[in-house]
């Protein structure tokens, strides 16, 4: 496991997707690898990309991706799918577009799931992005599909967010999002050669009006992603972003405020053992004909759970 | 607060909604609410009406509740709005349709947004169904918009989900979200009088002949509730499934998991209670720096916190 780190700090590719996986099979050791691979992080810029399906976010990425690179930064890329809750199986397809940086030795590009009974990105996705971020990658890429949760998760992940948008495609759906139009830090309205582009550029920009002043005002950018027009200027605003949290009382707030989530999430994740354990000790047939037949409560088994795991520690 | 409980237990609409209310602000009265009504609870059917926007859903709820009314049961519905995460508005509507009942002393109508950060359906909208039912209703229809994690998440509180489905909306994305065809209990295919309609059915007959024998096969009927058709065998398939889980080992199965449910839903929430006062207490902007600059580990400060919760409870 030492060496195994060791070389994933040293930047080997099979070694990072190792440590990848034990992490997201929440392996025993995956604490482990975190505990080792956390005081290496907190150098990379973190970049969500997301947007509905069918906006053209896999080419986008891809160009940003040769775009980043040609600027001398290595990029770690992590695509989130959209999976059942209950197969846990994960809906691919358009990755296969990006293939070609899956042979380039400073890409590393993996997919995961969305795990969890919660939807959204799941607690691994963050852990890989630090894992990428603590060896070495200058740009982590995190590009999650735009239904429901994952696209508001990711704010909690990124440190900027491109929403990417595209004309004629329900713009209604797009607008009824208005929790996305305050977590976006970049908007792009890709397909930028189709009707209407210059609307929903105009509308966005009202819409951002209407949000008030803030410290980092949204640019809306246009983009063609298959003609690799425009991407520059997204790379360049993504940078300038960067520089702007790292600058600003913003940039740190948002950085204390991840860092405070990080600290609750491994919390949570202790007790939740705990509590489980518990738990399990606790519940039986008897107990649950009890519950339905309310003759005790919910409320009173937590309580009798809590109080064990408090006092057993006391001894 | 004794006397509102007294009168809502008796049927009293206006007192429900007042508990309702002070559940949904998550005013420290919830707690007690909750914990004196959930004796009276368990009676009720509870059905998930979900699908996507368009699918008629207010409709065929309408509809459905005229038809219980008319085989004498009382209804409570819960209508599920989505909202933003950040400003926790609601996207009203075609709400407005269910009005006609809106002033008839046997149907208690409710708004509720997703709220909370996880998306889906809160917290609150549980507890609502389990105030209706504690009330007296003898049927709670929770009406939840087909977008994202609400639809899935209604599995963990209704008996019954009927998915409503119509020929022509996009079929690959109804058939892409693979995870809902695993939750329904019911398909139901809505203006059945539109081309296509006898396509979806077969699919999602199909569908299911590939998700193999299980102990309960979801009907896939077909309604135009505008025209008030096929909406009593609706009803009545609704009533054959809480017949079934009633005597099946599959309805236990899903009663204990759901009471499991609460009890680690109860805890998970006294934990994060826990957790927030230890963590307010020990951050301050120093704690911040030194994890910026990893000098720490969010790992060890969690470690330390931790600690105080369980030695603190030992005095």
């Amino acid at each position: 496991m030492e060496k195994l780190i060791a070389r994933a700090l040293e930047g080997d590719h099979r070694s990072i997707a190792r440590l990848i996986s034990l992490v997201e099979s929440e392996s025993p050791q995956a604490e482990i690898i975190m505990r080792k691979i956390y005081p290496h992080s907190g150098k990379a810029h973190i970049i969500g990309l997301t947007g509905s399906p069918g906006a053209g976010k896999s080419t986008l990425a891809d160009k940003i991706i040769a775009h980043f690179k040609s600027l001398g930064k290595t990029v770690g890329v992590i695509a989130v799918d959209p999976s059942s809750p209950f197969t846990g199986g994960a809906i691919l397809g358009d990755r296969l577009r990006m293939q070609q940086h899956a042979v380039d030795p400073d890409v590393f590009i993996r997919s995961m799931g969305t795990r969890g009974s919660l939807g959204g990105l799941s607690r691994s996705t963050q852990e890989a992005a630090l894992i990428l971020d603590a060896c070495g990658k200058d740009v982590v890429l995190i590009e999650t599909v735009g239904v429901g949760q994952s696209e508001v998760d990711i704010v909690k992940i990124a440190d900027t967010v491109g929403l990417i948008l595209v004309p004629g495609m329900g713009d209604d759906i797009q607008i009824m999002k208005a929790g996305i139009m305050e977590i976006a830090d970049i908007f792009i309205v890709n397909k930028a050669d189709r009707d209407g582009a210059d609307r929903v550029a105009t509308e966005v920009n009202m819409m951002l009006d209407l949000l008030g002043m803030r410290p980092w005002r949204p640019p809306v950018l246009k983009t063609i992603a298959e003609r690799n027009e425009g991407v520059e200027e997204v790379v360049s605003e993504m940078t300038r972003h960067a520089d702007f949290l790292r600058r600003s009382e913003e940039g740190r707030r948002r950085r204390w405020q991840r860092l405070g989530m990080e600290v609750e999430e491994i919390l949570r994740r202790e007790i939740a053992a705990m509590v489980e354990v518990a738990w399990e000790k606790e519940k039986s047939p008897e107990l649950f004909e009890l519950l339905a037949a309310r003759k005790t409560t919910p409320y009173e088994v937590a309580e009798r759970i809590l109080g064990t795991i408090l006092t057993e520690t006391c001894d």
